[in-house]
């Protein structure tokens, strides 16, 4: 069964390659960007300024193939590769919740950016931490090491 | 340009059809459902059960086509489908973070679970609040409305 879906837009960053890239919003504090929504869709974004943040799907496009068991940014030691974040996963689809700065007609202004310029952008959805936030948080092999400051480097091609 | 994925897996839940479905994780509390990994990735779930919650990326099999205006089910206006989590999308991918309970073999059992029987899974990945959570978030439309439990309904076909 295959599934397929075409990009709703584009993302704008900084960033060409992966190396010296922030690895998670939350450590590209700052950093801005845009998303170019495609023009035909832009009566979708209606209410969403509203939004301090937004969740953004995207396709890891610097991404080919994927092993199981990966070194991640953060780590040290081989991990499965469904507990991590790494880009090279068997479905390379990424996750970023961003914050929305404003939106100028198909043109969303976005912050605290972990993206490659040219990514395309397969959904937007308003954040929510009603739905989003979960409690009672156990973070696995992350908890010894997620406070470290990290980017990105090339292991991921 | 197209973007094609193939299912990690399958979603086996209580839920045939969405009228009576939780609309969000935090309000299907106590649901308990089992997602059924393709055998060949199972070396991808080493570590993932340190985690307490996984966030799910999924296929709306159920919905197709889309409207950029949408009533969503926690509102009585019109709202930008960019700002709601209306499952008929442009790209119709779902996301969910659950409580991961545990991993047998291929099987990973779940819950707190607004998931259709059948839904294909496209993505595992380990909630991180580091990555995740955001801070000073506003809800924009979902402010007044979302405190309200709720249902999904046959709306979305």
């Amino acid at each position: 069964m295959k599934i397929e879906y075409e990009p709703i837009g584009v993302v704008r960053s900084p960033f060409s390659k992966r190396a010296g890239m922030p690895i998670q919003p939350s450590r590209g504090k700052g950093v801005q960007a845009t998303i170019e929504l495609r023009p035909k869709l832009v009566a979708g974004l209606a209410d969403l300024e509203g939004f301090s943040h937004i969740v953004l799907l995207y396709h890891f496009h610097h991404s080919s193939g994927y092993d199981l068991r990966v070194i991640p940014f953060l780590d040290t030691e081989k991990r499965g590769v469904f507990a991590t974040r790494a880009p090279r996963r068997p479905n390379p689809i990424g996750l970023s919740v961003v914050r929305l700065l404003r939106i100028e007609g198909s043109i969303l202004y976005i912050e605290d950016v972990d993206l490659l310029d040219g990514t395309p952008v397969l959904d937007i959805k308003p954040y929510v931490p009603d739905f989003d936030e979960p409690v009672d948080v156990r973070i696995g092999w992350l908890a010894a090491v997620h406070r470290r400051p990290a980017e990105s480097d090339d292991r991921f091609g």
